[in-house]
């Protein structure tokens, strides 16, 4: 086979899966006889600005095996929208630099917005005739990615919610008074990862006793009304609520107050929680805590699934496989060819069908009272927390990789 | 020896060991023959209430070792303050329960406030000359309990305050913008969790910038210019501020609305980090986040410390060997004979010499500019965070054990 060069990019929000599936593009790499691995420091935005390092000489076994177990994105990340493919002179730059290289595959790993500039990028080079081959592999905690039965960075940030949620209820149940605690989950258009709160009810663990997912349209009265009738059976309370749960006519519930907004127009959420613990004190007149989970969702590497981890080294390793094959303007994706035991293969889908189509929580998935999610919800998401990552303590401490 | 009855209690905040010590007292009853040994349903309310569980058929090794895992108080706590012991009504009625069931040995596993129980409760049968036997066993993440070396539960939530610190740094390095996240931290009167942020630094790994404990009058212009003067070194900063910070003059930087206080006058803290966001943002316009780590600094069992849990199992084991010895009136205490390597042993101290004195970081664990700690500093907290234990995982879910 041809010795070729590659180039590998990280875009958008940070998971604990994200470095997981550069270990698995460079391993990929490697096994096909790749001359130089090149990162783009900060995605797309460091070939734009000249910012390109050769990992050629980091790839070895130890270094991967730290980078697949370090949370967030090694290389960097970017939020940069490209712009139209008319716009020629980003584009030019942008082959330029490729050329320049030798680059023959690129591979960018993201979510939905990162996908928008694969598919940019390979139009272009459809465009211009250009043989190198561009490959997007997903990546989003929030599990929305059409096409794909899931996305690496979901199963960890859902491990790590059904661990902590579980203890957040163990916390919350040792007093002998009325007390309800309102906890705010990440997923702005889709409840995956708040479904992943009730998964300690699979074990028979303890869980939260209402979930409350953005598919479903909430409303203050009914929020109220189901702790109500939760507090006539007992005194503590678990309600999960996603951050991006929405009154009739679209209004977010924590759009209380002035909100920024990033570059692709997306409002910042935070505040829902705390919106609801003021809701709920007032009518309540009990104990009454917000807590946000945050970011530890994307970046808790030291709960993360074993089992995501594998699978993004090993979509990784495919995208790379998947280039060598001839294949570009594509997104690697998962397809579950067996629910029970679970069995996945790896595919891949034309980029054109992928992008900015949101997967949200099927309305199977959440039960009649809308408040909660269905065991079928959970069997699908269970096998994707499986197992945990052994990883490198130093003094107590988890060791991770930097490239930058 | 005489087979007697004990009495274990839980009470004050959960951590991820208190239900370690309770493990320890019943491994330590079990040890010296007890007959039965009961536990408290929701501290000494559970005594005053008649709400009282027979434990001696619970304690297989089985559910001891899940136990041990498992976060908060299996027992269920409280945050009642017993009455000065001249209110002869509610003494009575608990030593009535003590003589009924024929407990010898009274275990109560709590901080600070709990102490304060323990020592009425020794007080008071002094005063009547019962020989039942009263030990306190301290337990606060806080780390503020005076006449300990530390305390059971803090080294637990040191390392999770480490590790999750150290993946936030990862989660906020990886954007070629300036960013500032502002992490809220418990601790009201002392700086020991805070100060546990700064751990990765001891491995060469990321840690905050700042870092800011109540020992330090807080004043909001020096946290700017400290602010602007890490911005001009890189973009990315975090700071870990204490919920308990203070500015000259005693008002809690969080005291800017109605806050709620608790039985014993403690004020909700909650809202610092918010606070400082609003004036980060502000003064330098980029984006801020606020993260409040919240209380998964006190329940997060999946990365407790496993030396701390094998302390926490020991100190409540000695407790039992104490009042088998005819010790009563007194918490039980690390020692520590040894920094490097590290060493301690179990001791006493008078009951009497311990309540209500807050145990704060000393002078020379803080940094001159007063925005950071120590090695020193470090150098004790970090054989506290030592070891991982291994958890029962039940399909990628921690298993815990529940009593009531």
């Amino acid at each position: 086979m041809e010795r070729t060069n590659v180039i590998i990019g990280q875009s958008g929000g940070p998971t604990a899966a994200i470095n997981a599936t550069l270990s698995g593009v460079i391993r990929g790499a490697l096994n096909i006889g790749a001359k130089k691995i090149y990162g783009m420091i900060n995605g797309i935005e460091g070939v734009l600005n000249g910012n390109i390092k050769d990992l050629t000489g980091l790839c070895t076994e130890e270094n991967l095996k730290l980078l697949e177990n370090t949370p967030a994105a090694a290389l960097g990340s970017c939020r940069l929208k490209l712009p139209d493919i008319t716009d020629e002179g980003t584009y030019k730059k942008i082959f330029a630099v490729f050329k320049e290289k030798n680059i023959k595959s690129v591979f960018y790993i993201g979510g939905n917005d990162s996908m928008d500039s694969v598919k940019k990028l390979s139009a272009y080079a459809a465009a211009i005739g250009s043989g190198i081959k561009i490959i997007g592999v997903p990546k989003t905690i929030d599990n929305d990615l059409s096409g794909t039965d899931h996305s690496p960075g979901y199963g960890s940030a859902a491990k790590y919610i059904a661990a902590t949620m579980q203890e957040i209820c163990h916390d919350n149940s040792i007093y002998n008074i009325k007390s309800i605690v309102i906890t705010e989950i990440m997923g702005r258009d889709a409840g995956w990862l708040t479904a992943a709160a009730s998964l300690p009810r699979q074990i028979g663990g303890k869980s939260p006793d209402l979930v409350y997912l953005p598919e479903i349209v909430f409303s203050d009265e009914k929020f109220l009304a189901d702790i109500e009738s939760v507090l006539e059976e007992r005194k503590n309370i678990v309600a999960a609520v996603s951050e991006g749960v929405k009154y009739a006519g679209g209004r977010y519930v924590c759009d209380f107050d002035d909100r920024e907004t990033d570059v692709f127009g997306h409002m910042n959420l935070s505040g829902t929680a705390n919106r609801l613990k003021n809701l709920a004190k007032e009518r309540f007149g009990c104990k009454v805590r917000a807590i946000e989970l945050n970011t530890p969702q994307r970046c808790a590497s030291h709960i993360a699934s074993l089992r995501d981890l594998k699978e993004s080294v090993k979509i990784g390793r495919e995208a790379v496989f998947a280039a060598a094959e001839g294949k570009t303007g594509v997104m690697m994706t998962f397809i579950r060819k067996k629910l029970q035991p679970y069995k996945i293969k790896i595919g891949c889908e034309n980029i054109n069908n992928i992008t900015n189509t949101i997967k949200t929580v099927p309305p199977q998935f959440i039960n009649k009272a809308r408040n909660g999610v269905t065991d079928e919800c959970l069997m699908y998401i269970l096998p994707l927390i499986s197992g945990e990552p052994k990883l490198t303590y130093k003094n107590g401490i988890p060791k991770f990789f930097e490239i930058i």
